[in-house]
């Protein structure tokens, strides 16, 4: 009997656990017994802050004494420790429900997987250092491309996208979102893996960014806090349950150049964002906005504005 | 005398030191010294851990070894784990600024409280694997109900809200609120634990969402990021101060059914939202609005719509 | 070679690492070899959160057994730690990219920096004991001083913006975002360092807060959640580059008394909003307000309502 100071509290206690462990056996979908290849969220997380390190060298605690003489030794070591836990959480993952022997053929898929992830490392550096840049140079209180770095949920948020992504493209189950829950999380980011960004892309401040599964985002897009890019209307199957994933495309195409300002909303998957246009704050968009087209709310005479852009900007 | 390189410096840091000091003697109102009976905020974010993995077994780290074996001794000693260290908070909160002999008392009542908190577990978890369920049959994204578990905010954060609404309802001072201002910073999503809200609710995304003390949540109701149930005004008493707690009725009424789109702000204890309505996204609304009503915000020509709703939906 | 289960897998990996590096030579401005001098995130957020305890003692866990008899040698203590690790960073930040004997000299300002930091902090204490006050009287749903130092966002958040402040007016590198971006992840309050805020200050709720850097904000002010004090335009200078920092005010001025609401959206260096004004949620302002006015949204007329403040309020 389980122990209380109360005359009967033992009792209860042990009624208590009884009553739990029924809720278990009941309903099969909510439990993980008797199943061990879920992926680790800390192991993702502590492999995802790794490739960080991997990304931005000499940029974090403890790394600071890496130098030309032992960087060769320094990035082994990581990539090595990566390569070994990754294979492990993809095989996990790919795995979800295996039973005995699948395990053993999954991780030698989950190695190669593994390996073709990591042989794209060099080029999402590239990419992130396009990144960097673009918040450098797209924000007056930006004093330093360290500050950007350190300081700028902007730069963690998208390397954590692009990583979830890489795996996304990959089929690998569950670590993406791990990833980019994980993200969210620190910074109030929400970036679903399966969004397709491209280059020099900056999310300024960015709580409460929610990008979802099927956008497509093109190059020099600025996006401040709160954009939501989301979904019009769900389709439905025959039998009227959703139909999931990325087979419909439900969320907007933003063109290059464009800017998002604080609190814009734009939805629907046939809504494109054209080139060069600047939708303003708190503005709703479900429909399709020509290039270079301006759209703002007048305060004053409570309505929209919408005009071709000049050399006209605002943030 | 400190330690300084600076010739003055450790005299300095003695003033310092002496002035620091004097303001803690200067306001008992924001100290905590002498007093030894504060919830300790680590303490109740390890308990309240300890109990997510009780609703949710084998999906956190270190429980990947759970099977129908080995449970019952895993479930009995986290409960019991969490009963001591429950007891031991609970009691400390009904007792800031007790003395002596008053804390002896207390324990047995906050032995008490804790045995009744922890006996309504199981139907807490029976809720947690509706909402579950709601979030997984509501969003088109969602792969699996283990990425549901895992990588939705939702779950976590109504998980939280759900238990720490228990011990508001025990009146229990503080807990409540360490608990769900842990939620908040974590997610993003801020749920006052004195809110009631139904079954099969899903907080899609979440950030910035903010559901007020006096809030009535009904069933299957759908809430994406950035809303806010608030208050529209606030009563005072005859000196002019704001009337504290439960007693009056500052937040709106949400019935069955209802989706609240990104961004919409809903407001005042007399608002209500009748079953089935829609609420688009930033619309802003301070007076009831009846069943199946859908109101939208027409970007094209800056006006609000409000229909009938038919099969009609967005998201 | 690296090792791998696949045949070729170490071969493959030592080409990864090569590849890795090549793109760490390439581009200097992005990484951190053979710099040793960038501030220590984790020791900043460490310090930080050690002069957190010292402006509220006994609140925090670890420090509950603080009393009369031994607050002299815990105050000490801490203080001489904090003194010599800011005095570590603050040299650091004023030394990125030194080289030899100058890290010597930059070690004495660093000190006399740091102690003129420190002597600020009983003024900080005073400040943050009226803001404890304000969210105290100002939220019906606060039941004590100790739930809103504990589990209030707005609290610590302004906390650490007041410290951050300290330092940027000092001068000092990067430290003053790394902790602006710390409260940025932990509440989802983004306040700039540069910021200038006056006293009893109450940052409700707070997801999504913007608060930019050459803000100025009065005394007895109240933000809700994801209100944004941003810019509304950005100076270049002759060859198109953005000017950086505080030379020109871009964002908005906002005095005393005045109530900024849910997701309300305020820009530009010239827009003033005059004493005592309620800037209503979701509202969008662009132009100076004079003092005394309400600006607020008619949902059913959907139309902007400006009219001057009586006894009027609304939350």
């Amino acid at each position: 009997m389980m122990h209380s100071m109360l005359q009967d509290g033992g009792q209860e206690l042990d009624r208590i656990r009884g009553e739990i462990l029924a809720t278990y056996l009941g309903d099969g979908a909510t439990n993980h017994l008797d199943g061990k290849n879920l992926p680790s969220q800390a192991e993702v997380i502590d492999l995802i802050n790794r490739i960080l390190r991997l990304m931005f060298p000499g940029f974090y605690d403890g790394d600071d004494n890496i130098h030309r003489g032992n960087m060769k030794s320094w990035c082994g070591y990581l990539l090595d420790r990566v390569h070994q836990g990754l294979t492990k959480q993809v095989a996990r993952s790919l795995c979800i429900g295996c039973i005995g022997g699948e395990m053993q053929k999954t991780i030698v898929r989950a190695e190669r997987v593994s390996l073709d992830f990591l042989s794209n490392l060099p080029r999402v550096r590239r990419l992130l250092i396009k990144d960097i840049k673009a918040a450098y140079v797209g924000d007056p209180a930006a004093a330093s491309i360290e500050e950007v770095i350190l300081a700028y949920p902007s730069i963690q948020a998208i390397a954590l996208y692009r990583l979830a992504h890489e795996l996304y493209l990959r089929d690998v189950p569950l670590i993406p979102r791990l990833i980019s829950e994980y993200a969210h999380m620190r910074f109030g980011i929400d970036i679903h893996p399966g969004a397709a960004i491209g280059e020099s892309v900056f999310v300024d401040h960015g709580t409460g960014v929610v990008i979802g599964e099927t956008c497509e985002i093109g190059n020099n897009v600025k996006i401040y806090q709160m954009v939501t890019l989301g979904a019009l209307s769900f389709n439905k199957d025959a039998e009227g349950r959703l139909i999931k994933g990325r087979m419909i495309k439900r969320h907007p195409t933003i063109e290059d150049d464009v800017v998002l300002y604080a609190g814009c909303t734009i939805l629907g998957g046939d809504t494109n964002i054209g080139q060069g246009s600047i939708i303003g704050g708190n503005v709703w968009v479900t429909n399709s906005v020509p290039a270079n087209t301006v759209i703002t709310f007048d305060a004053e005479k409570a309505e929209y504005r919408r005009f071709v852009r000049r050399e006209w900007s605002f943030a």
